[in-house]
């Protein structure tokens, strides 16, 4: 199964780490308290979807045998103004280079959308969640 | 509005950026194509959560003034068996050092459950996604 763990560091910052070892630090702005010396938590949720659907596609053009050099992914998060200030839309934005032919990578990122991708499925069909709160 | 990019940089990596600047490697296990470089985008989302509460938690911890030394999080997902492997369960474990009463920490988890974190919010009512599929 997988699994994370996130250690506070002081302040408003935090080392998180996946379970084969790689670690990122999670910081906020000054203005809520932070160094700004990482990533914000609600940033990460638009990495991860971006970061699914784009490996999807890249792994599909690039067994399609497709001639791709270059790929990029952007996306931009809508929040509700109150708390506790939720995604309400995400729009993302793939590009290839052009020597990809476009009904690949719309075929491609289809593929994506429909079936493949786990973090944009999460996103639409919530997750049964479990707390255990606890000193020790 | 919050963004993020991420540009490919051959294989199954990737490098994500906030609009701040921060950047994070993505990989996979070389099983999946990857050189296992980085964190896995499903792995992110898992971390996304988990860190918006424990921020939630630690700063209204801090407010109040609570005698915080350690603070821990863990988060175990549990995925379905078939495509897209979405994210069934998450349970997300939080722990204090023993000098922080039990009844600060299990408040500040409350109120970041039911009123702040966006994260968690956000997983739980789906936002709306718009696709911009184009090489240029």
């Amino acid at each position: 199964m997988p699994t994370a763990k996130l250690v506070w560091t002081g302040d408003m910052m935090f080392v998180a780490t996946d379970n084969r070892g790689h670690s990122i630090v999670l910081d906020t702005k000054p203005e809520a308290g932070g160094k700004d010396a990482g990533i914000q938590p609600a940033d990460l949720v638009m990495m991860s979807v971006a970061g699914c659907m784009a490996y999807d596609i890249v792994s599909i053009l690039k067994k399609k045998r497709t001639d791709l050099r270059r790929f990029v992914a952007e996306v931009e998060g809508e929040r509700a103004g109150e708390h506790p200030k939720r995604y309400v839309r995400m729009k993302l934005k793939f590009r290839a280079n052009p020597e990809v032919k476009l009904e690949d990578l719309q075929r491609a990122f289809e593929l994506s959308r429909d079936k493949y991708c786990s973090v944009l499925h999460t996103l639409k069909n919530p997750a049964e969640f479990e707390f255990d709160v606890g000193v020790e």
